[in-house]
Formats: C-alpha cells, sequence, structure tokens
C-alpha cells in the first residue's frame, strides 16, 4: 500500500482524492483546519471516492465521520479518545521515529507504525525523545522496528520512485508513506514559492528554528543566519499554537514555514498524480 | 559483490582474509599502518587467498603490491597516483556523500563509487563539503547518485543483514559495503570496550570532537558533555596528525576513539566471519 502523507499547509481534499482515484491511500491533514472546514473536506472525499483515506492530526478530537484510517504524529491522543476511534471501526496509524517509540505505540493498540526515516521532509514525529542525533535513516530504522514490533510497518523518509518503494519492501516493509513526491502534483495546494524551491536544485535540513519541532525543510535564509537547530527555540508547546495562528495568517506565513520537503527527486509530475509504481502489485489496504 | 568496510583501528589483514574465504571482498585499512606494516598485511593477504581483495587509504601513496582493488576515503590523492594506480591494473573505488561528490569522482576516472549515507559507521568521506545537514541517509542519496553516474555504485550505510543487501539492490546498487557487521568478528581487532559497547544497547550520533572530521560512533561521555558536533574543533588537518600519533599510541587512545558503529544490528556473529547472506547470487567482483 502506498499513503501519500498529510502535509498540512500544502494539501486539502483535492490531493487525498486524487491519490485514492489512482489507487493509493489519500490523506488529509487537519492540523490546520477548523473542524467545520475538516468536516467539509472529509465530506468531499467521501462524496467522491470508495477508497480507503486516512485523516491526521497533530493530537485532535475527531467526529463521527467514520474514516477508514486515522493517523497521528507526536504520539498519541488521551487512550480514551484512542478507544473512542477504534470502535468506529477505524484503523489508528501513528509515527515512530526509534525502536522505543514503536514499542510504546504497539503498546498502546496502534494497528500499523509509520517508521520515518530521518530522510523524511515535514516534523519528524519524536516524542519520547528530543534528541535529534537518535533519529536514523530509513535504512537502518525500518528492519530495526520491523523487528521490534508484531504490527505492519509502514516505510516513510526518502521514498520517492518505484526503486524506494521496492526497497522498502525488501527491508520488510508492508506499504510506503510518501510525501515529497505529491508536492508537486497540480492537486495539491503548495505554494509558488515553494514549487519554485522543489523544482530548483535545493539542499534540504533538518531545523527546529520554524516551528519549535524538528522538521526536514528546504535550507532558506532564516535557518543558514540561525542555524538550523538550536537550543534556544521556545518549548515544544509552541508549534501547535504557531500553527493555530499560521492557520489564520496563512499568506503571511507561506513564504516562511510551508517549505517542507524531503530529499526526494524534485521531478515529481506535476500534471497527473500518481503515486510511484509499485514493483508488485498494490495491494488494497484494509 | 558484498565489500567489508576498511575499520583502520578495528581490523588487519586476518578479518580481510576471512571474508575473502566467505566470498566477500575484504578491505585492508592502511591509515594507520607504517610502509613496511602495510606491506607484510598485504603480503599476508596474497598468500592466504586468491580472491579480490581491496586497500584502503585516506590519501596514501601505495606500492608495487598490486592489489586488484584501491578505495579512498575524502577524495582522492594527485591525479599522478591515480594514474600510477589505474596502470598498476588496479581499481579505484573512492567515497561520495553528496551527488557533487560523486560527480566529481566520476570526472577523475573512478571506477566505483561508494555511496556513503548517512548511517555508516566511521568518518564520513565527505570532502567537498564541510556541512552535516547535506548528508542524507542512503534511501536518498543512493538512487540519487546512481541516476548521477555512469560507473557502478556500491551503497553503505545502515545495511547490516540481508534486508539491506536486497534493499540495496532493489535502489540500484551494484554492490553493499558493511562494516558495523564485521566489528565482532573474532578475526576483528576490536578492543574489549568496543565490544562491550556494541553488544550492549547503545546510541550513535554523528560527532567532529574526537578526530576533527564528522564521523558516526557510539555516544560517550566525550561526546555528551561537549557536544557531538562543535563548531570550535581544529581543522581539518587535524585528523590526519592524530591518526599518525594514534598509530604510535593506539592503546593509550583505543578507548576514546576506537568506538566507530553505524547503527546496524549488533548481533553480528563472532564466532565466523561471514557477510550478510546475500539474496541473489553474490557475483565475483572484477
Amino acid at each position: 500500500v502506498i499513503i501519500q502523507a498529510p502535509m498540512a499547509g500544502s494539501q486539502g481534499s483535492a490531493l487525498a482524492i486524487a491519490v485514492c482515484k489512482a489507487g493509493g491511500v489519500g490523506s488529509l491533514p487537519c492540523a490546520m483546519l477548523s473542524l467545520e472546514a475538516m468536516r467539509a473536506e472529509i465530506l468531499a472525499i467521501q462524496a467522491a471516492t470508495d477508497r480507503p483515506y486516512n485523516v491526521n492530526f497533530f493530537c485532535h478530537a475527531l467526529e463521527n465521520l467514520r474514516p477508514p484510517m486515522v493517523s497521528f504524529h507526536f504520539g498519541l491522543p488521551s487512550p480514551e479518545l484512542v478507544d473512542r476511534i477504534k470502535k468506529m471501526g477505524a484503523q489508528i496509524l501513528s509515527t515512530a521515529t526509534t525502536v522505543e517509540e514503536a514499542r510504546w505505540l504497539e503498546a498502546r493498540g496502534v494497528d500499523r507504525i509509520i517508521a520515518q526515516g530521518v530522510e523524511a521532509g515535514g516534523h519528524r514525529g519524536m516524542f519520547l525523545t528530543d534528541d535529534v542525533t537518535t533519529q536514523l535513516g530509513t535504512m537502518a530504522l525500518l528492519p530495526r522496528i520491523i523487528d521490534a514490533v508484531r504490527v505492519p510497518v509502514i516505510a516513510a523518509g526518502g521514498i520517492a520512485d518505484a526503486r524506494g518503494v521496492k526497497a522498502a519492501r525488501a527491508l520488510g516493509a508492508a506499504g510506503v508513506q510518501v510525501g515529497t513526491a505529491y508536492l508537486s502534483c497540480i492537486e495539491a495546494t503548495t505554494s509558488a514559492v515553494h514549487r519554485a524551491a522543489l523544482a530548483a536544485p535545493h539542499h534540504t535540513a533538518l531545523t527546529n528554528i520554524i516551528t519549535g519541532r524538528p522538521g526536514r525543510g528546504i535550507v532558506n535564509r532564516v535557518m543558514r543566519e540561525l542555524g538550523p537547530i538550536r537550543a534556544d527555540v521556545p518549548s515544544s508547546r509552541a508549534p501547535r499554537s504557531l500553527w493555530r495562528r499560521c492557520a489564520q495568517r496563512r499568506r503571511s506565513w507561506a513564504k516562511v514555514i510551508s517549505r517542507r520537503c524531503g530529499p526526494g527527486r524534485t521531478s515529481a509530475r506535476t500534471r497527473t498524480c500518481r503515486p510511484p509504481r509499485s514493483p508488485a502489485r498494490s495491494r488494497q489496504s484494509n
């Protein structure tokens, strides 16, 4: 299965629908959506496709829209909420960036674990550690997590085309999550300045100075001048309020923050939205 | 082909010979050897096996021992020396950590390029940049380098067992280089303190405070207390003199420096030295 990585600020239901229609699992990022906007977006997906889709939260609540999959970043919400989501019949996915995080998630009933290698664009999902030196590349992280848990593991980070899908399967992944390759699709809401940066040669780095939490983005002036990783950034509570403000002042922030990017190839098709071809038959997720 | 990564300070000819006999390509690291010691070690390999082997230099000269492969780290020696080695009939390998370095090496006649993902243990082979944020994981780096050059590319970094070999091949690698998995072999000269650290749960990080150049090693007290990466380390010329002194005062240094390690599994066999089984028939390198 190929899951389109949820990318708050760069996409809405249109990309998720296009991915579902192309045979993948489209994701709707809800971090920057009001409850009403989220509801409208999910209804749009449900109206457009019968394929499984995924809704993603940093750590939010969910209404009774019965999505087939719900994914989280930065751990999990309260056990009561996890229970309610499971009782709705949804599969729960969450991100692990270390073996310890994978074990923690499995112990709390997650149905699938997304092993996020350090190549991945966007926020690191790390939640049991603040130490970025613990963050391994996909080639090393994925087999370690697969060996440590029993639930299926989805590979994320550095997977940009069919070769990466095949490699992830060779390492034992049950599926892959792909983000950057989708950023240039016409169905994505990626800003013009972000698209231009993706199309030009670029260099990505982990940084914590944009939102307070480490994430990979295209190196820009603020990262170069302040240094990509600093100890004196605001506490890890900052991101949520930042993202909230961001949802209100989106235009002015777009230039600064919405350049998330993995190191993936930038030759992603901009006309048709299609996930990287899987070398083997792609299996329906359910 | 599976190449055993040269690991100065942790091995001599014994490990290289054992790897050759098991069907891989053994490597002899020469960075810490006097010319006489190097000569004796190469003669020992030649006496013990007819299989191809590799001698590795940071950037040294080579005598007329006609090794089948010569690999370099940190770029290449002078064009005259590269020419002389090629005229001896040896294949030249060198390490690229970025697409730019791979193109640079290909333009200078390297026969194979080792794409060193950031998961790799030991020194980063980086030579066109000092910026560690340019260092990508194997999953992202390998296909980018393969797309950028015509010579065969060997994958290094995070490859610890047959799954990693298979994944590297799926990404297009002509072979793999494996280091950490060999550190625990009885034929390796890995110190007792290093073996104990490898056998216990451990955490690796990139650091430049040990030799002045960035490399991955097991996190120890000096890395924790000084911070793994510092801007105020001695210049990049330091490592060579450090290594030279190290060759003389090896015992006293062992505890501090020779804990190189990738994030690979630590369950490497300590009784028999055997490279990870290749999923496909392993091809003879020549």
